[in-house]
């Protein structure tokens, strides 16, 4: 046994590193226990020799013509995925979805802990939501060098969106979980991921249809 | 004008097309307005000639040598992942996040509505949430059949969720969108798409790492 320290990946192989975890959490549900690089570039759509690549940054994970250990790589990319600090995050927002991410909290994750609150409804401002303080957006900035935070997530609607990211980029985030899709402008060392519910549930009846029935035509000017 | 009409794609194509969009947008967001199929090739690490094979299924979308217009690709995909029919969706799960999606109840696009909403706590059933009916999980066959839902959207948490989806698939359901992100076993013939909230977090975490500092050392066994 030998132990590995990983140095800085390339920003390119992060990039994949999710679309691989997902793509083996699905291999190893249909019950693949080894993969070769070629099988896996025709799921991933990466060519094999980049996830040969990619890979090799990250030590000895196969053998030559054998293949990958699926339960093995899975555990090696959640580790690198997974935070070994705690990480404290900021709330924005706390509607009903702001109220539900409370309530679950990543408990799933003891490193990850919503633990700054924030809205802009006076009638929710100084009030406690399962035993959250609710801060103004004007305390934001103060919380967040206070206590050190790099991540927030907002749940604001698309019409406040990009106000209410102002206000956090402001204050010193550099990370942000953003619930309305809608694509907002943030300098360039602020990285911002969105869930898209509708996009996801748009994807999920195309491929329902694909399976069940003959596409609806579609129609459009050809160029 | 020529007006053109599409078969059904290649499955392989179909999958890729929520990439390609995405990739898209993004690049439209950045001021591109033309690509040619190498450059949109390493974005999305879909080969060049996989990307024209799959263009050239939807019609004459480009010029060699000219590339492709971003933003009438965007339409044209955009278009093609719509639903042009309305969509009446079952929503299982009342809690907060049920709640949030009821509020909201993808507004931003008028072909898909939930419809129809259950839960198995007795203490919601019966009652109105915002104009809709909480129906017991009994009722959920019934009314699937009554109005030819086959799209379902779970909040059921983790621990009640495969409980929750062996229901809604005994129920002729065909496509699930499933916000426990532990995998759930159905049948071949049924769609389940995951929102797992965790690992969005942890792959933004993952990014702002790399960007601000040397990523924390990752230690694993090699083989």
């Amino acid at each position: 046994m030998e132990v590995k320290e990983i140095k800085k990946l390339p920003k390119a192989t992060a990039k994949r590193l999710p679309s691989y975890l997902r793509n083996l959490k699905a291999l190893e549900s249909s019950g693949v226990i080894r993969i070769k690089s070629k099988e896996f570039a025709e799921i991933t759509h990466v060519p094999s020799a980049t996830i040969r690549r990619d890979f090799s940054y990250l030590g000895e994970l196969g053998r030559s013509g054998y293949g990958y250990e699926v339960p093995f790589l899975i555990e090696v990319f959640s580790n690198l995925l997974a935070t070994e600090e705690e990480k404290d995050i900021a709330l924005v927002g706390v509607g009903n979805l702001g109220k539900a991410l409370l309530k679950n909290n990543f408990r799933r994750n003891e490193n990850l802990n919503i633990t700054c609150v924030f809205d802009s409804d006076p009638s929710l401002i100084g009030t406690v939501f399962e035993g959250y303080y609710i801060h103004s957006m004007d305390e934001l900035a103060e919380k967040v060098a206070e206590n050190g935070l790099t991540v927030a997530i907002t749940t604001v609607p698309s019409h406040h969106s990009q106000e209410a990211v102002d206000v956090i980029v402001e204050s010193g985030i550099t990370a942000i979980l953003n619930f309305a899709p809608d694509r907002v402008t943030v300098p360039d060392e602020v990285n911002v991921r969105y869930i898209d519910l509708t996009t996801e549930l748009l994807t999920l009846i195309f491929f329902d249809n694909q399976n069940h029935y003959k596409m609806p035509a579609v129609h459009f000017n050809e160029q």
